[in-house]
């Protein structure tokens, strides 16, 4: 292979234990990947400077670009300075460039740095000091034995910024300077769809990807769909025949998935339907039982929704989806308040109430209790009600704990909105 | 130092580019830890043979126990077996123990093993089969230059099924029999605080653990609050003096925090929220405005919660407030609809309509837009009203990005309803 490979050093007792989500991994391999460098090993170490200058000694065995995240804090815990210095033989030293940006940082805060702070100006010597566009702690870079070491802050948003704005041009320098052919990008497609089990997306994209194909096909299965991606192997064709291959390939996932795939890229499923809310001008009215608020909250997590968002309610009990949404009481007496009439008959309350374009509704069984032999735990229905015609309505039958069967009824709920507004016209 | 130390090896490329939770890692640190084994290392590799190789000939230089999660199914893809044997010298095999376990349960389904399936049943010969307890990859367990390899599937409810019924024997029989004295399992205990920023709670401990402790105090910060640990280093002392060394630290800890402490160990704010309500006997109901449903989302998160939360209602316009609440148009257009008066009329509103025990509401700014200099991006107002005397009100000034906000937001509003409902008695 001629592939360049990166490791990310992430440094954090915390990391070590887990428990939350790692956005740092996922930005840092797509920013390489457009310079052809391959993310191939990621590896945790918590706050000992022992165990990260280990780290260290087996990431420049293989890979020539290593991205320590964290540590780089005022406190005793932060020691990735110091675990730089001891194992690459650079001695700390208070660098006046560290000093000076670091001063003018907290300066815009009308703050002086503290005496802790000042240590965060102890890198190693020979290394290149990147600026920290939006925080304290300076980063910094240096070359030993052949790799590319640089070190950014822990903090997403400060990692981010540094990466962008002082450590890229840097990579970019060094991989023109290294002598080499140049590289070509790793490009990356991914689409997300909605509605197919995955063994019914590898059934429907068999045979597309021949092996040893220059493109990887992966899988990737949440609550939330099945996300397909398509990658290049970088630098073993010209960067035009890879993207050609690419975008053959692409045009052959969206033929097989068609409006399975809700979108491609970042997009999430409540971007693209609000996106498509606002291009319309239309708005949109919540009745949510199961779900209990998750449509909403999903659907607000974008900037600008109030523009298209008017009401939601959040109907737990019979009586509440009586008295807020007019759901005749004898009609969830007759079919339960988990069936297609009292589904429809949200949607079309929700709608008619709030004088909203469209009302979309979810009732169904979240589990762990309350299910039954008939209804059991995962039977789910979404409605629709745009306001010609009688409500859509869908039923599902999900699986998984409680918290899955929540994420794939709003997923549900918000896929019948987007197919919808797929045939809806700007008012 | 005289403790064991473990390594997780986390197989998979899609872990590699990260974005998701590492639910994992945080499950095996406890079990591990009961043991008095300390996680030390954390690897992530692709779906790579070669790579998992290397991560596996590092792990055993620096570790006693390696845990491997992944890359056990039946996929061309999943090479964790061939890597394990290519890495020891363990040849592959059809072993006998996994191919019965794993029809056994196929048959539970009413099927049997695909030719891929088959795959699974291929494993290191001298290795201990881990059978799985709810899916159809066997495990495996085997011991190779003084190191035991644990090899258990990704999927988090596999491997903790897989780890408690089969590997966490193994472990303990292999820890006593290993001839070294009887170690002391490591404690940890979580608090769970609210309304303190890092630097407060950090003074507020400041001197509570000298120097040179057994135990470690740690703080992790999150827009759910500031996280307080204590944990024992295990080993070094006996396991009684250790316990009494971490309950004089944990009373030190509850009396300097004393209320700001939500909660202990692995609860969440909904969950002591809710067990509050039910043991009560009371209801709520929700009046979200910048929350967009995510407090609602929240409270239904735990099983059971129908028994208390009887409705929300999402006022993202002002319309939806007057129309849904009560909340007067004039004091909308005097106000604003960001301000003490509206917050309390919200949490009034709901509570009457829905004639509930309490109403509970958030009005705020979440950004990016619609900031202003006197009412400024992350400004909220949460407001409660238990019916007995005036609405309570609370303002606040979050920063961070929309979801951050949200999230604050949220949390603010659930601990002003759990301040709340410490003074309430049971109806």
């Amino acid at each position: 292979m001629n592939q360049i490979a990166a490791e990310i050093i992430a440094i954090g007792s915390e990391l070590l234990i887990g428990g939350r989500s790692d956005s740092n991994s996922l930005f840092l391999a797509e920013e390489l990947g457009k310079l052809g460098i391959t993310l191939r090993f990621k590896s945790v170490v918590g706050d000992e400077k022992q165990d990260i200058v280990t780290a260290i000694h087996i990431a420049v065995k293989r890979a020539r670009v290593i991205i320590m995240t964290g540590g780089l804090g005022p406190t005793v815990d932060d020691c990735t300075r110091g675990a730089v210095a001891a194992a690459t033989g650079y001695r700390l030293a208070r660098r006046k460039a560290a000093l000076d940006g670091m001063t003018a940082r907290l300066a815009q805060w009308g703050r002086t740095p503290s005496p802790a702070q000042l240590r965060q100006a102890l890198i190693p010597s020979g290394a290149t000091i990147l600026n920290n566009p939006v925080g304290s702690a300076p980063g910094f870079c240096l070359t030993w034995k052949k790799a590319l070491i640089v070190s950014l802050p822990g903090v997403p948003r400060e990692m981010e910024a540094m990466m962008l704005q002082e450590a890229l041009p840097l990579l970019r320098a060094a991989s023109e300077l290294s002598g080499q052919p140049p590289r070509t990008p790793i490009v990356r497609q991914v689409f997300h769809t909605f509605g197919l089990a995955e063994a019914e997306v590898d059934a429907k994209l068999s045979g597309l990807v021949p092996k040893g194909s220059l493109v990887d096909l992966g899988l990737l299965v949440s609550p939330l769909g099945v996300q397909v991606s398509l990658t290049t192997k970088g630098n073993q064709l010209a960067h035009e025949k890879q993207c050609d291959l690419l975008k053959k390939l692409a045009d052959g996932v969206r033929s097989r998935l068609r409006d399975w795939i809700f979108t491609q890229g970042h997009d999430t499923m409540e971007e693209v339907v609000g996106r498509k809310l606002a291009t319309l001008g239309l708005t949109v009215a919540l009745a949510e039982s199961c779900t209990g608020g998750l449509i909403g909250h999903r659907l607000t997590q974008v900037a600008g929704s109030s523009a298209y968002v008017d009401r939601g309610v959040i109907c737990y009990s019979n009586r509440a989806k009586t008295e807020l949404l007019g759901v005749p009481a004898d009609l969830i007496a007759r079919q339960g308040a988990v069936s297609w009439e009292v589904a429809a008959a949200m949607a079309c309350g929700i709608r008619e109430r709030a004088k909203v374009s469209v009302g979309l509704s979810v009732t169904g069984i979240a589990g762990p209790g309350g299910g039954t032999a008939i209804k059991p735990v995962g039977l789910v229905y979404v409605g629709l009600d745009g306001g010609a015609g009688p409500s859509i309505t869908k039923k599902f039958q999900f699986h998984g704990d409680r918290n899955a069967i929540k994420q794939q009824s709003s997923q549900a709920a918000l896929d019948l909105l987007r197919r919808w507004l797929l045939d809806q016209r700007a008012k």
